[in-house]
């Protein structure tokens, strides 16, 4: 039988395009039953905020939100999944969502000001150890 | 005998260096006999368009394009290869250059407007099957 | 016995909080007993120019420079360790830190405009050689 395979996600960019990448890689990974960490650090963590994916802005073209308004609207039509239904998505397919726990500190966010979804609250040992048994290891 | 080594790259940036990077581990992974995956996503797949090479820009200090025309410059004098050129030897050492569907869809490129070197179209699980067997895996 | 277990860190930003991650990864992943290799390219070689990690500055709110303030300020209140001392880390912790020779003609760094800690200049087959034995490759 083959090894069931695995992706971690270290999350840094709070860019809603970087964000989208992530999360279509995750939501692909898991439907495909890979195992997937996420891990949400610095920009990153905002969007596990309550409120957090709606404020994210295109890392480029952004054009003071037209370009991120243009790109949700191309996304509708063309049968691409929101960043909401993609994180909803992987929650539902048990992806793992750790906060990075010095972020927290350094952002004051606490544990109340983050959506449901969020499995754990965890430092860079818990990502190094998932990351060194896995097949795929991603900085985004 | 040792086991085939193997790269994968999502190039999602569109910048001059960042694509830069990408082609030279590429290159070089191709010219040290391994096989390599680029799957171009986002911005990444201008690079991938007729001309698109051109217009990419400096992620910083590009200072309205002079400092992108004083980085070619540099690279010239140090024999540093071009961007084209970069593409053109990965394209001979058989480099698979993967353009992501999605993203065709969502910036209306049809296959017309790529490069003759690319060598299909593609959707995350195309990426995720080849990263998952693959040694080396980066997101640029 | 279980193996020892590798990462790689290709720093390709400037950036001062993706400066922090690389460094945060690399010596909590030596701290922990990995073998570590940090390729310091393109504006990640400035990291390692004498007097680098004072001039690096945050990739989003920046404000003028306001926001890297503040970013060290609130560090410094909640213990996290600063730029310059987890480098220190790492060079105690034997973290292997390359600079890339390409990068060093094209912006004219020679050796002595280098910190000390540094323990080799190399290429992108010096990177290769070392990420295809590793476990975690992040490109950052």
């Amino acid at each position: 039988m083959a090894e069931k395979k695995s992706l971690t996600i270290i999350l840094h960019s709070g860019d809603f395009d970087k964000a989208m990448a992530a999360f279509i890689l995750a939501a692909g990974a898991a439907a495909m039953g890979m195992t997937v960490t996420m891990f949400f650090t610095f920009w990153g963590l905002n969007i596990l905020k309550q409120g957090g994916v709606k404020k994210s802005k295109l890392s480029k073209m952004n054009m003071g939100g037209l370009g991120t308004i243009m790109m949700k609207r191309m996304m509708g039509k063309h049968n691409v999944a929101s960043l909401g239904q993609l994180m909803k998505d992987c929650i539902e397919l048990d992806v793992r969502l750790v906060a990075c726990e010095m972020t927290m500190s350094l952002m004051r966010v606490s544990k109340e000001n983050l959506i449901q979804g969020v499995t754990e609250i965890g430092g860079v040992g818990t990502y190094l150890k998932a990351a060194s048994e896995s097949h795929i290891n991603l900085f985004i």
